[in-house]
Order: C-alpha cells, then structure tokens, then sequence
C-alpha cells in the first residue's frame, strides 16, 4: 500500500490529519472524504474540515496544550494535522505577543483592558505563517511535491520560507510588474518566482488553469486545493487569544477583512473552545475592518444586505484589497449574530493609525494593523465598541514590508554636531 | 526619601535591581555602588554588573525559569532588573526560536547538530531589543525620563519602541543623511530623530559632549552611561540556546563581532549557568564572525596580536561595521582560551550565506547573519570547526532592514499567462 509521504497521486492517499475526519460543505452539509480539493461537488459551496472531538476531556486538553510547544502546534489536537506534527520540518508559526495595550487604551478611552495581538513576531513577519504551516502539513500528508500560490505580497514570503525549511519544491506566481523591494522578499527563499505578463487578477486565472492541467499534478496550491487546510490555521490565532487572556473569551475582537476567511476562522475557534469547554460559555462580539477604499463588507453591512457586492480595490492597505471577498456573506452573519459590527476608515486614518500604534506601544504594524486600529478608534468614537469591555485588536503583518504608507515620516530636527545648535533647536 | 520611580537626580535613588549588587571594573575589580556610570574612577577600564547569586539552588531556579514568561524575563533572577520586572511596561524581547537546522547541517556537512538561534524574532527584529529592554529597566530605576542613542539602524528602532511601550520620551541621533528606509523605520515611533550634519563618528562625539552637559541631564544613553546594564542583555542569547538544547551547552557557538560586547557577555552567561549548577561544565568553543571589510578582531586573531588595531569599516554589513571595537581584546581572550577562533568572510560570501540559510531553513538574515553563516561554512571547510560537534549560529538581524544586500535576487521566469508559455519555460 502506497503511504501518504510517497503517493504521488494524492486522492489515493491515507492520510493521517489527526482529529480532521472528512471535508463538510459549509452550504450543504455534503461531506467527502479528506483530500485535496475545496469545493462542493453537490452545490459548489465551500468545503471545511469536520472533527471528532469527542474523546477530549477539557481538564486534560488543556494540560497537553499548556504544556505543547511555543507555536500554533500545541494546539494539534484542535487542528488537521497529525499528532506528532512538531517534530516535522515546518515554520512553526504562532504564540506570538498578546500585547497589554495600556497606552493605547488611554488614548482611545478603552477602560476594560485594550489588547493587540501582534502577529508581526510571525517567522515572515505576517499572520499568513499561521495558514501556510497548515497547508504544508496537508500537501505533505497528500503526497504533494511542490507548494505553490499567487501572490502580491506576505503569502509569497510566507510559502517560500515555510517550503524552503519543510523541504518542498516551490513555485509562486506573481504579476511581473511587482515593485522590486517585494520581489527580492520573495526570491530570497530560492524557491521559483514567477512573473505573469498581466495583472493579478490574470495570475489567479492563470493558477485555476494549471491545477485543473496535468502539468499542475503533483502542485499544492496553498489558498486553492488546499484551501480548507489552510483557511484553518487562522483558527489558532482564536486559540491563543483565549489562552493568553487566562482561558478566557475577550468582549470584543476587531479582525481585518480580506477575503473574510480569517474572521470566520477565529469565530469558529472561539465556538470550539467554548464547546470544548476550555473557556467559559459567554457572548462575544467580533467587529470586522476595512479600508474604504476596498469597502465591500462594511459597505453592504451599513445597507443592510445579506449579499455583498464586489468593488475595484484603491487603497493602500494592499494585503487587504480583496474587492470580491470569498467569505463576505458569512462574515456579515457573523458580525450580525455575535451583536458586532463591520466599519471602514479612510487611507489617511490607516497611516494616523500606524503612527498611533507605534507612538503608543512601540508596535511597527503593516496597513492592515493601521486598518484594525483605526477602525477600533472608530468605533468607539461612534459609541458602537464599548471601552469599558476587553478588547483585542489584531496586527496581521509588519511595518517593514510597507514603509511607503508612513514614508513622510522623518527627522524631527537637524543640527550642527554642537550644544549650541542643540540648543537652538529646542532640544533641551 | 526618594524612591527610585521619582527621583530625579540618578545617582541619588534607591535603586532595586534584583541581584545585582554593584559595579565592577572588569580592570582592576574596583567596585562603586550601582548607578549611571561606565567607565571605573581608578583605572578607566570598563565597569561590569556585579550579582549575588550565593542564596540560588540550581532545582529551584530551574524551575522557577521554567515557570516563567516566554521572553527574557524569565531569567530575571540572573538579570540586573527587580524581581516584579515582568509585570512594568516595557518590550519584552527574547525567547526567539532555536531552529534546527538540518537542511543547512546537509549542506555544510555537520553531523553533530546545527541550530540557528533566530533573533529576527524580536519585536523590532533585531537582538538590540535585548540590551535595550535592559536599558529601559535601569533607566527607570535611576529616574531618567529620556532614552537616547546615536545609531545609524537597528538600535534606534530598539529605543523608539522601547521608550514608546514603557513611556519615556526618546531622543535619538543619527546622521543625517541616512537612508530614507531607515529614517522612517526609527521615526515612526514617535520620538525625538535628530539628524547631525555629519558622519557616524560626528554623532558620537556630540553625544559625548551632551552627556557632560547639564543639557543631558535625566537622559540615559543606553550605550553609553547606562552601557553595563544595557549589555547584560546579551547574557540572555547564552541562558535561552542551553535551555533551548535541554539545558546543555553548545560545543561550539558562532558569534557576530561588532564592538564584541555580545560574545563577552554570551561567554558570561554560559560561565554563570556551569556555575549555578544547571548545565553540565564541560568544554565549548566559542568563534567570532566579521566582514572582511570590517576585521580589526579576526586580522589581530591570525597575526597572534593581543591588541586591536583600529580599521575603516567598508562592507555591506553595516550593523558590524565597527572600526574600533571596545571589546575586542577581551574578544580575543575569549576565542584562544576556550579553543574558538575569529575568521572573516567577503561581501560576497555574505551574500552567498544569506541566500543558502534562506534557501535551506527559510530564515531570511540581516547581513549580520550572512557574516555568521558565512563564517560557518569557511571555518568547516578550514578544519577549524568540529562537524561532528553540535553547532550553535547566531542570526542576530532581519532580511527585510537590509534588503538592498540581495537586490540582485528576482524572477526566476516571466511567462505569459497562458499554459503554453508556461511550458515553453520549462516550469512544468
């Protein structure tokens, strides 16, 4: 019998995903058996993975995770990867910094206890460690050879690096026209870098049309054929935050939106954790964020619509332009049944954001961070967010990989190496 | 009485921090009580922090470690900060990841074990945050009420953050021609950023002037009057690499050289844990990494000098590049009595390590950790350094602060977006 690390034709593969028993559709409930695909042959409608939970006691879960390694893999038990996935070659993401944010909530008002976490502390610097990490796990368990993706930015450096330590072939697709700075931070990897001679949107039909060619066999598309692996490792971030906080659920959460994913993921992993039994049975509220320049989800919040309606991204919060989010109509019932909320800000308050947050926690925060703040202080200012519940604001990604938002940023003074011009300056 | 918060005249306070009781001219061993002094009355030698470790049991520390935040605090008992130092704002860099480098081991052809020690993973990315937290808790203790530096990269992005999170002003000074990147990545926290029209050896000699001057009064340089708490920072790489191997030592460690501080005070760490009793005393060898363009230390190693003579730095590891550095001699001593060495590597051969550690473990290095990787690969090809020993290399930086080093890293490919293109270039 061939084995799962040898196939090479994944669908024949048995695979060991821990606790993940088959893939569910999210529309219709179909279920198939684990593997590489992502849609529903019944309805089209997107496919999860499904777990048998049932033998965990919370007293001992609790323990063996406690007591897991400082990254998303003490949490195996709760996610489609086999038990001993440690001690397997991967980036091994996660447990970074739930930051107390004390001088932030002075300055927005927050008297409940105001938290980010920070996922800057990321091996690549972004949140996308966390998914990657997953899909490797299932390209490896689905006998896959090469991991791939298209990108413009964090996912490339996420795949590269996670493929490079894992031991995988890698081949990421970009538009050809990317600024240089992002190209060089995904070609360090070794990995292939591809440029395609179009826009992403070409890049992304151009993937659909390799994995369904036989030149795709044997490809792992990280957010494609792997998607529903994937998609779960934003779960993690739900995970930490509660075990952070004492095994407890937060108020409040304010989660950036892109194709929406990662927001349904977290809201997933805080019902785990209550069904489970890990944190106590209690509302939260999960708030989502936008730039308004790439506005879907709030847009079609404020009108009250059940559909979400695509737009052309014009924003600098880049890691978020997604103008036909996938998970759009599911983040809107999720908003809607927690008692949250979805708002946007204006590009001008990501950059204030980005400043408030440095100047206040010394935290360097990609746009979407300036998104997730912004958005926050938003809130608040409109009396939607309460400051007098816990709350915690996510940073997905670094400053370092959007220096250009915060470029005006500069010398406060120059002077003559000397005291007097020291003082003339007003230095002292 | 004044207490140590509020004090406003340094050497006046009460101070508590922890176990350190005084400092010691590493010199000639004379001793003043602990305050914001560097260089010793008697002699001008370098001044060091003195501890009283005499009441410690080895089980209980071990434990109480073990129990311990994941960040540097957690060796609090063995760090001139007070006992509560995890519970006042501050960075809390550290506890980053010891990778196991096995690709890296294959390609290099070690057998005894390969372990990169990642410092990207510190919140600013770089192991300055480390000394600078330190910096932080001895400044507080003192009643300073601004942080400075003169820098010209990582460390003013260290004291920016660090001095926003714990609440300090900070005012930093580079040169004021710096690279815009870099200007941005230091001011976007906020601070004072103070340009001097002139070179790196300019701002220097103006901070000196400054600290003598009642302008600078209440400012704690962290390198320089606050220099003997701020480098204990670096003891904190020694106690997490041998907890990180199950409280073993390294045989053999590799070390960036800049003004060598941190190879002493790793040296430092890794002599009080074989004395505390929790790890094994038994021999390791610790070498020193240059650029070539920047060797003042590894050219004084080879000719068998016991002093340093200055040199012009000119490489593309500018985090390194020092021409003059404090430690060297002591550098020197370190490296002939444990059996180490000092080596240089050429730009080129920086490049090239930066490449084959991202290539094989996806870790993309600051230059720094092109130098050590470099380092690595000519010290096993020399015979200098053991394969079949385990191997510690320090990352002490990120990729992405010195991107232009692999500028000429791009597109392996550009292809239309149709299949036929992509098999016309060979990808499938």
């Amino acid at each position: 019998m061939q084995t799962a690390e040898t196939s090479t034709n994944p669908t024949d593969a048995a695979v060991d995903l821990g606790p993940a028993t088959a893939l569910s559709c999210r529309e219709c409930g179909h279920r198939v058996p684990l593997g590489p695909v992502f849609a529903c042959e019944e309805c089209f409608g997107p496919l999860e993975i499904a777990y048998d939970f049932s033998d965990y006691d919370a007293e001992e879960l609790r323990k063996r995770i406690e007591a897991g390694p400082a990254n998303i893999w003490r949490y195996a038990p709760l996610l489609p990867v086999p038990a001993d996935v440690a001690t397997k070659p991967n980036i091994n993401p996660g447990w970074t910094k739930l930051v107390q944010a004390d001088n932030l909530a002075r300055e927005l008002g927050v008297t409940g206890g105001l938290y980010v976490k920070d996922d800057s502390g990321n091996p690549t610097h972004s949140f996308k460690d966390r998914v990657v990490a997953q899909a490797i796990e299932a390209a490896r368990a689905f006998g896959f050879t090469t991991l791939s993706c298209s990108s413009t930015g964090n996912l490339a450096g996420a795949v590269g690096a996670a493929a490079a330590r894992a031991g995988f072939r890698s081949c990421v697709f970009i538009p050809h026209d990317l600024e240089q700075g992002k190209v060089v931070m995904a070609a360090v990897y070794g990995g292939e870098l591809v440029g395609i001679e179009g826009n992403y949107d070409d890049v992304n039909r151009f993937c659909s049309e390799l994995i369904g060619d036989p030149a795709g066999e044997g490809w792992g598309f990280v957010n494609v054929n792997l998607r529903p692996y994937y998609a779960e490792g934003s779960k993690t971030l739900a995970y930490e935050i509660c075990e952070q906080l004492g095994w407890r659920l937060p108020d409040q959460i304010v989660v950036p939106i892109a194709s929406g994913s990662q927001l349904t993921k977290i809201d997933k992993g805080l019902k785990e954790l209550i069904e489970l039994g890990l944190v106590e049975d209690r509302p939260y509220k999960i708030f989502g964020a936008q730039a308004e320049g790439c506005s879907p989800v709030s847009t079609a919040y404020k009108a009250g619509h059940d559909v979400v309606r695509p737009q052309k991204p014009n924003t600098i919060a880049k890691s978020l332009a997604i103008g036909n989010p996938a998970d759009g109509p599911y983040v809107l019932d999720i908003a809607r049944r927690t008692g949250g909320a979805v708002e946007d800000v204006t590009d001008e308050q990501v950059v204030d954001a980005i400043k408030l947050l440095a100047r206040t926690e010394g935290i360097f925060a990609e746009t979407a961070g300036g998104v997730t703040v912004g958005v926050t202080r938003k809130l608040i200012e409109n009396g939607v967010l309460d400051p007098s519940l816990t709350t915690v604001v996510l940073n997905t990604g670094d400053g370092l990989k959007t220096l250009d938002a915060v470029a005006g940023t500069g010398l406060t003074a120059t002077i003559r190496p000397n005291l007097d011009s020291f003082r003339e300056a007003g230095l002292a």
